[in-house]
């Protein structure tokens, strides 16, 4: 198991520690829901599908380690964990969709009479699940995505969707991986993605390990590249998408959807049907975590502006629908008018 | 003179070394051409206007310096010393621009009969003029500029364009401080800069410095702020501008040209006339410099991203004039059609 990105192993969640990458490669454990929470808040684990596969085994250690005797119990501590793990990251909608999955799961099972001890083995059972179809649904993505890239294609892709975003192989990354397979000779530009450098840092290790082409880029640089047309798609995963399909992701995907528009340039974002969130009409009701300045100001330890120098760090943008060609899932691709196919895929998945 | 950023004193060029900022202020000297050379290449000086100037008083030094008794002698020197210069750094056309001034006037001096001790003279008191002037046309472009920046303009200002990019007061930064000094009650947004991160270095240190409200922000979240309504104006300096408005600047300034016309923002250059080419009829054949890999993989010392990892680092761009509201010169704002307007701008600042 050791090469998924989370895993549950001796009743502790395991993760690679992905605040330390690319120089050093090193393995956290975990024992309680408020070290999962940290773990997430922190960023050692990041990436919506992973940060919801985490928030499970979380929800698994707080029902093995609650002290409840009666149902009603081992619920309230689940309500809880539930409520400190939603708390830790606002805008991907996956966390909330897996611990949700998880306490509904207990919920149902106290009501069919269930004991205490059967529904915290149900728990640890589902959130391996979770973590099991989060990698065949990743596996079903990169199938359907490999169709729409062009053989040769050069490739921008945007923070890190890969392995690490998930529980393996990836959201958009994913797409990358199969095109690859599929003997595309696909070439990948990977955007650095300040602040957090997640392009740089993960992205390109994710590539180089699987001997995928690449070159690093600066963030400032994908504008030159799609005017040069040495872009023929741009890919990124997202944290939540509303009904209407704007996508909420990593800071500076808006940008890179205008400018593939503006250059005429293919533009999917790739999710699984978890990011979609139909009780949102559109992006503006999308919550925008704000990050520390610490962030912005300092790059592996060394500070790279003025003392006490004010910073504004927002963690994500919002990309109007519009701008995109498609929403890449694992029950085929999304085109507009995203409100039918959109709610159309989700159906699908919510009926497996 | 040692508030500016590039001086001639003693025999020598003296210049505040820009890498070391914000963390050091350090003064570095220099006493011969290859080393005038190699400042401009590693950028201990950067910014269109403070190449210039350097490399003018690059010219006067290989005048000091040349060992010619002969008038001929002297200009052959001169050049070898012009032909070094300018290959420093390929995009920003002030160089080339600079050193032509002082050796077309070494010509017409020695034409006339003047000795070589004579025309040493007059280059150092040339380029000295230059710097002089490099100022006074700074501070001409901020009347200008400050004008069409709205009261509680919030402004999103690109790279350096500050006191350090020219030999004091700045650019598009020269706009801010007079906008500023005429009490508009500015706030301005610097972003960051990658690859070389001249917006978080230096942009907010000299903002701070003059208490100019301001906030660092990723390259990443202009976007964003556009769209949420939180930029007012966009301004940005220039390393070349085309017969035809297009505009060659730091990397990363097209996406910020695109955003602001999707979102309905105003965008202006603001460039010396000494920027503007008319021999380029338009950007697609301004020369784009390539830089080291090691500006992008490594930051402040720190390796960021794997090792060996393949880089492209594209040090500029080219924005077409269609997406800049005007370009802001020391004989007024030019608008379009950008082919009369600025012909006309060179053609007055020529009679000057």
């Amino acid at each position: 198991m050791s090469d998924r990105t989370v895993w549950w192993e001796a009743g502790k969640v395991h993760m690679i520690d992905q605040r330390l990458l690319p120089l050093e490669y090193r393995i956290a454990g975990f024992t309680t829901v408020a070290e999962i929470a940290f773990s997430i808040r922190d960023m050692v684990v990041r990436g919506a599908p992973a940060i919801g596969a985490t928030a499970a085994f979380g929800m698994a250690l707080a029902a093995q380690q609650s002290a409840a005797v009666s149902t009603d119990t081992l619920l309230v501590d689940l309500q809880q964990a539930k409520a400190e793990l939603d708390a830790a990251r606002p805008t991907a909608v996956n966390l909330a969709w897996a611990t949700s999955r998880l306490l509904v799961l207990a919920g149902n099972l106290a009501r069919t009479g269930a004991s205490a001890s059967a529904i915290r083995e149900a728990v640890l059972t589902e959130a391996q699940h979770l973590a099991d179809q989060d990698v065949e649904i990743n596996r079903r993505m990169g199938r359907f995505g490999a169709e729409v890239i062009p053989a040769n294609a050069n490739i921008l892709h945007h923070c890190n969707t890969g392995s690490l975003a998930a529980v393996d192989y990836g959201t958009a990354l994913g797409v990358v991986r199969a095109a690859h397979a599929a003997g595309k000779n696909i070439h990948v530009w990977v955007d650095e993605t300040r602040p957090r450098l997640q392009g740089a840092r993960l992205t390109a290790w994710e590539l180089m390990r699987d001997g995928i082409p690449m070159h690093l880029i600066a963030d400032n640089a994908a504008g030159l590249l799609m005017r040069q047309g040495k872009v023929d798609v741009v890919i990124f995963g997202a944290d939540r998408v509303a009904a209407n399909g704007d996508v909420a992701n990593k800071i500076g995907t808006y940008k890179l959807a205008v400018l593939a528009r503006e250059n005429g340039i293919s533009c999917y974002a790739v999710v699984p049907t978890s990011t979609i969130d139909l009780d949102l009409p559109d992006g503006a009701q999308i919550p925008i975590e704000e990050r520390g300045w610490e962030e912005v100001a300092m790059v592996g330890g060394v500070q790279i502006a003025p003392d006490n120098v004010p910073v504004y760090n927002p963690a994500f943008d919002v990309t109007p629908h519009r701008y995109l060609t498609g929403i890449i899932t694992e029950e085929g691709i999304c085109y507009p008018p995203f409100t039918t196919s959109l709610r159309r895929a989700k159906e699908t998945a919510g009926g497996r």
